[in-house]
């Protein structure tokens, strides 16, 4: 795994323990692209399907981490929140499954980072998408603001 | 606990195993109202409230819940899936929180029964609230199919 991807490992691990209840985990960050990833077993409906909360959940995180990691690489450890979202669930999810996000669009990237920058706060969109081993389940669309660092204590 | 509502508990439980994950639990139903309740310690984010996947998850179990019951007043035990949903997170959660939704409203809730019973499915669309002790924080809406219930084997 590589450091940036272990770095948020470890963030979504202490900081964000709810991840670990539905098992996602960084699977891979390549040309931008951000990969997460959830076992269907902690994450099964009625249907014997994927919750749809959680498919959810992992593309929401998704873009939260391509976002996490793109300021990082900015030297612009910002916060980030999610605002607004959109999900369609496209067909049910039979297996383990995974979400994708990125790269952000490099105008709206710099933008926002020009904002956050300038006025302490931004906003970027992003789209992302759950599939398993069938293809794009879940198509998604949320947007999401940017806080600058907390200046340091003390 | 009232019937309907013990019935739903039990679902959730048995059913949604992920519910527990997030200590997800009904609380209340009355005049068509459903309430479900989580505690923000199973749910907590890197900033120390509520992450919005846990907050989209049970606005979109009070409007699959608040269904199921209607269904089931109806003598339509029908599947309940959602189909797509629109969230906006409008300020933090900070303590424990609930989500509201229903009554459905009735002309949509008579078509949705007569599209079941004529056709084996229909949709229809349900808001819902998350709140915590200082009132609304997240506005969902949620468009839901409902498909018949399935013929009894043997």
């Amino acid at each position: 795994m590589t450091p940036p991807l272990e770095a948020l490992r470890a963030t979504l691990r202490t900081e964000m323990p709810v991840t670990q209840h539905l098992g996602i985990e960084p699977a891979g960050y390549r040309h931008g692209v951000l990969t997460l990833r959830a076992p269907l077993a902690a994450n099964v409906n009625h249907k014997g399907t994927a919750f749809g909360g959680s498919l959810n959940a992992i593309a929401t995180l998704a873009g939260w981490s391509v976002l996490w990691l793109a300021l990082r690489e900015h030297d612009l450890p910002g916060e980030v929140v999610i605002q607004d979202s959109t999900v369609r669930y496209l067909r049910p999810v039979t297996g383990d499954f995974q979400a994708r996000s990125g790269p952000p669009e490099p105008e709206a990237l710099s933008r926002l980072l020009s904002a956050v920058r300038r006025r302490g706060r931004g906003r970027i969109s992003l789209v992302a998408e759950v599939e398993d081993q069938g293809g794009v389940a879940v198509s998604f669309s949320g947007r999401y603001v940017v806080h600058a660092p907390a200046a340091r204590a003390g």
